[in-house]
């Protein structure tokens, strides 16, 4: 029993990322569900068991997503560290996922883009519920005297929530946007900026995991 | 014979912002070209006397998109302001047509979307040309001292670049995003890191035109 559960999942998840893939390469209008099923390697059968129709695989790939970012903010929330250096570790976290995993990408994209759209009312607002977060950390930032002085929450929030949504969209193409060398340098470039003079000596940049040597530092 | 190709040019234009309205209302694929004509309010004669397919209109709105980018920073090149300003002014143009123009809107969203991306290999590369005169005035910003000691050209381009990918893409579901206000906030608060100090005070974020009154005015 364990056994058939445990390779039903398995299969849920290969059908997901399958579609997933699928529809950043083609679209999602142009993706047929047998496209998919042979993507998985599985029957046409096994796929209908698992999803209705191509609205129902979006709609999982989606929630999906929603849950990666949910995990994100809730492990950032957390630590004990301050409020700034929670930001800068979940928005690492966020842009390690979109570089790794097709399905969190596909979220992103799928919500984005007219022929999903507004397709179910109870739909997932992803880029939604990732700026309601980014908002209320960067106010709790300003709560605890972390932000620099004449630094509102509300525009260190826009000029935050405007650029990780361009490295998510732009690393559709390009890894190079969604990297950690990418971020540590945005973050090195916006701190002396944003945080208050004595909290910036202990905020890291490269967040939670050790830098990545890149070009510049092998120069 | 003018008044026969003044008419011709309106129905072009109102054939391109019906299929930019209709994209973006509805997505690329599940749009017809009857829909098109019909919110042009031409026949489907017409129509097909303009374009050959909907393929050839999606490349007629990205081409027009791409014509308003370079007509902008052309534009900026001309003035003599210094780079910095230059490019501020550019990133006001942007996103005033972007808030203003479906054409251009459309323009951008379908070289992002799978559908339409890479159909054509000669294909606009519309968010490509916009980050490479960001970083070639940012450059040029550094080489003449324009930038803060310490803050290279592509770190600032890394994140201008992103920022306003970021108020574009945002932008399609709320204007808010593209408004002169959101961004006149954005260069106040990354003016002071990125400008040398004696630069600074010459600096205008809210760009060539007057600032609207936004809401914090009122207060």
């Amino acid at each position: 029993m364990m056994v058939q559960q445990e390779r039903a999942a398995r299969t849920r998840q290969s059908l997901m990322r399958a579609a997933a893939e699928a529809f950043a390469e083609d679209g999602f209008v142009p993706t047929t569900l047998s496209t998919i099923s042979r993507r998985a390697g599985v029957s046409n059968g096994a796929l209908h068991f698992h999803f209705e129709n191509k609205h129902d695989l979006a709609r999982a790939v989606e929630a999906a997503a929603a849950d990666a970012v949910r995990e994100i903010t809730r492990a950032a929330e957390q630590r004990q560290d301050s409020a700034l250096q929670r930001l800068i570790d979940a928005t690492h976290a966020l842009m390690s996922s979109l570089d790794e995993d097709a399905v969190v990408r596909a979220g992103f994209e799928l919500v984005g883009t007219a022929p999903r759209r507004g397709t179910d009312g109870a739909g997932t607002d992803l880029r939604g519920e990732w700026q309601r977060w980014i908002d209320a950390v960067l106010h709790t930032a300003k709560d605890n005297g972390e932000l620099a002085e004449g630094v509102s929450a509300a525009e260190a929030s826009t000029a935050v929530v405007a650029a990780t949504v361009g490295f998510e969209v732009l690393g559709v193409k390009d890894p190079k946007w969604v990297s950690q060398r990418t971020l540590s340098q945005y973050w090195e470039l916006m701190l002396p900026r944003l945080a208050a003079p004595e909290q910036l000596a202990a905020l890291v940049p490269h967040g939670p995991t050790a830098p990545v040597p890149g070009p510049a530092s092998r120069r």
